[in-house]
């Protein structure tokens, strides 16, 4: 294990009818809120009503910006900054799913900086406040809702890029697995990617001596695993929505990481797929993961065995560990595809030549991954595997 | 699953050489402290004199006061108090174990407070502020370095109370692992009991649909269960510690109980046993637990099954669930007593009749536990149980 800091003060409201709280909740922080959200999902469903019922009911003043996109653009964060200057607004209520959070999120970031706040995800700025921001989330996938991460899209530059700071960590989150009832089946499947993916980015580590976190990895995956199907067999089973809501919290709000190196590699090398061919984070995560695990492997052999047989169940005692390595990945990848999910990046029409362009985006910061350091010839490897 | 609110703020240090920040953390609070403490154990390990060192090289200012026991007493808690007022100190440290730490809760809750902190573990009063606290843990045990309890005894009526509020969760918790290669046996075997004694209150419920929570309660149990003969064998084995110590940490910050009805009958059962018998809290635990499970397992036997195999690897095709749940109660007992602790009343020498008196200060307040409501009667029963 080594040293680690964790600290982790979203608040957690989940369960049923949580959204009812959240004007009350907000009062405690603000009486002015930009009200951030993505399509017509919110007010088709009846959310956008209660919310707005709810802040009114406590006597909060609200500005809306809806009209985020997935792959959340830079130029509706710039007029979300616009509009809070405007409005003297000090806090942002986001209601919607990843992307609309970490639209939320670079907004908060951006208010009071005098620069670019794009600055900030190109490491040119150091961010040093944000201001206060709540999610009510749709959609369980990316984790925004606790984690210390935001991903946001420059449209202009085709540019995809991360940025962390414990300093955009929500003050709280309201997940009521009742808003998943109605989620789309591919978003469904993209969101179970998705987390799964960032347990995927912290449980493959060179680190040593990890027996907790590996178990509460081993343990997160398997719940996902477990429920995924169930969701997608009947979309209104509220105790799968549950388990599947509270992994991928947990998925990415720091625990399963602590003490351990993580990779990252592979988000990087999807964020340069989806920049490029705007498709759902947690499609091309489904598409590069796979392709990761079979180029990287060879590095720690046990690892993936372990994860084969604790994760997948995979095991025959006249086996030798690289079979089920190998078995532990062939077995992901069917998984994905049971979901309905596309593995090969020729699925999702991606052009063989663009690999380079993609790879060199991946690259734009240098080599990507600690578990094994991929360099622009590995990363145009690793997309080739996935075609 | 259960709806439920999620909070835990405390900012984790963890790894070698992390008491050397202390100064500088608690410099972002607070220019002068209430240095609180037990007994000689931290001037013999060298972490008073680092802790000293620390604090100067801040600037920071200190009050000290030593001689917390096990068992924290109500009348140090005053003094505590005392000293902060006559002085203006605005912010508690807390160096050493649970006792240390809950005795620096309850000062931190009393300080501001007009009447007797004792009032709010009496359930006379409701706490409105705290003092802001840190802590430098040197037992893994109570996780009481962020979690939102603190147990009091008052030597006076003889008893042993908690309260629980998210007003006395620490700013920040150092861990490192090393503190405890000093630790005696047996605290260390206490601390390991009482750690599997949290995760035992989450793990034992009701409520259905905690797939997720169930699995992350055995990942930690199993973990405890697999690092504790190794420090027990080796006191300078880090990297068990480290495991032992993060896992302690996690029995107890909430995470675990989420979404779940938690049980608390055992420790009520065993305040009592310490009240009375000033024993240590887990070793009282170690007695308790067994006989609690044996008295209440056919409340869901199928859950007891799991337990057997899913935390003890008990296994048997043949062999049907109730057999399987005496036989997971059995391999709790005889891991305990391979730590050395006693699992008998008789053997810390619990005199017979002295049950009533126990069984009557363990219902003060009424019936305890959830997955099974505990009458006065049936304390007695499991009292005789564990004799």
């Amino acid at each position: 294990m080594i040293n680690f800091e964790s600290y982790n003060p979203t608040k957690i409201i989940f369960g049923r009818g949580a959204q009812k709280e959240v004007g009350a909740k907000l009062k405690e922080y603000t009486n002015k809120v930009l009200f951030h959200y993505g399509g017509g999902s919110i007010k088709k469903s009846g959310l956008y009503d209660e919310v707005i019922a709810s802040l009114k009911a406590a006597g909060i003043e609200y500005v809306e910006l809806g009209g985020v996109q997935p792959n959340p653009r830079l130029s509706l964060v710039h007029e979300g900054i616009k509009i809070c200057r405007e409005n003297n607004i000090k806090f942002i209520l986001a209601v919607g799913g990843g992307s609309v959070i970490d639209s939320s999120k670079a907004i908060a970031a951006g208010v009071e900086y005098q620069g670019d706040v794009w600055d900030f995800f190109m490491g040119k700025a150091q961010l040093k406040s944000a201001l206060p921001l709540a999610t009510i989330l749709t959609i369980p996938a990316a984790g925004s809702e606790s984690s210390n991460s935001m991903v946001i899209t420059n449209e202009e530059t085709s540019m995809k890029l991360g940025h962390r700071t414990n300093l955009i960590r929500p003050k709280f989150s309201i997940l009521n697995p009742e808003f998943c009832f109605t989620l789309p089946k591919e978003q469904a499947a993209y969101g179970v990617c998705d987390m799964m993916a960032h347990i995927f980015e912290r449980y493959f580590t060179n680190t040593k001596n990890t027996e907790l976190t590996d178990k509460l990895c081993e343990a997160t995956l398997k719940t996902i695993i477990n429920n995924a199907p169930k969701i997608m067999e009947n979309p209104k089973d509220y105790d799968a929505w549950a388990e599947i809501m509270w992994a991928g919290n947990i998925a990415h709000n720091g625990l399963l990481g602590t003490g351990r190196q993580e990779d990252w590699a592979s988000h990087g090398i999807e964020h340069a797929v989806s920049a490029v061919y705007d498709i759902a984070h947690g499609e091309g995560l489904a598409i590069v993961f796979p392709a990761w695990m079979k180029y990287v492997y060879t590095q720690n052999i046990a690892l993936f065995a372990q994860f084969a047989v604790n994760v997948w169940g995979a095991s025959d005692p006249f086996t030798d560990a690289q079979t089920l390595a190998l078995k532990g990945i062939k077995m992901t990848e069917t998984f994905f595809k049971s979901l309905g999910l596309p593995t090969r990046l020729s699925q999702i029409n991606v052009k063989k030549e663009d690999i380079a362009l993609m790879a060199a985006k991946a690259t734009t910061f240098g080599p990507l991954g600690f578990f094994k350091k991929l360099e622009d010839k590995d990363i145009v490897a690793i997309y080739n595997l996935a075609f």
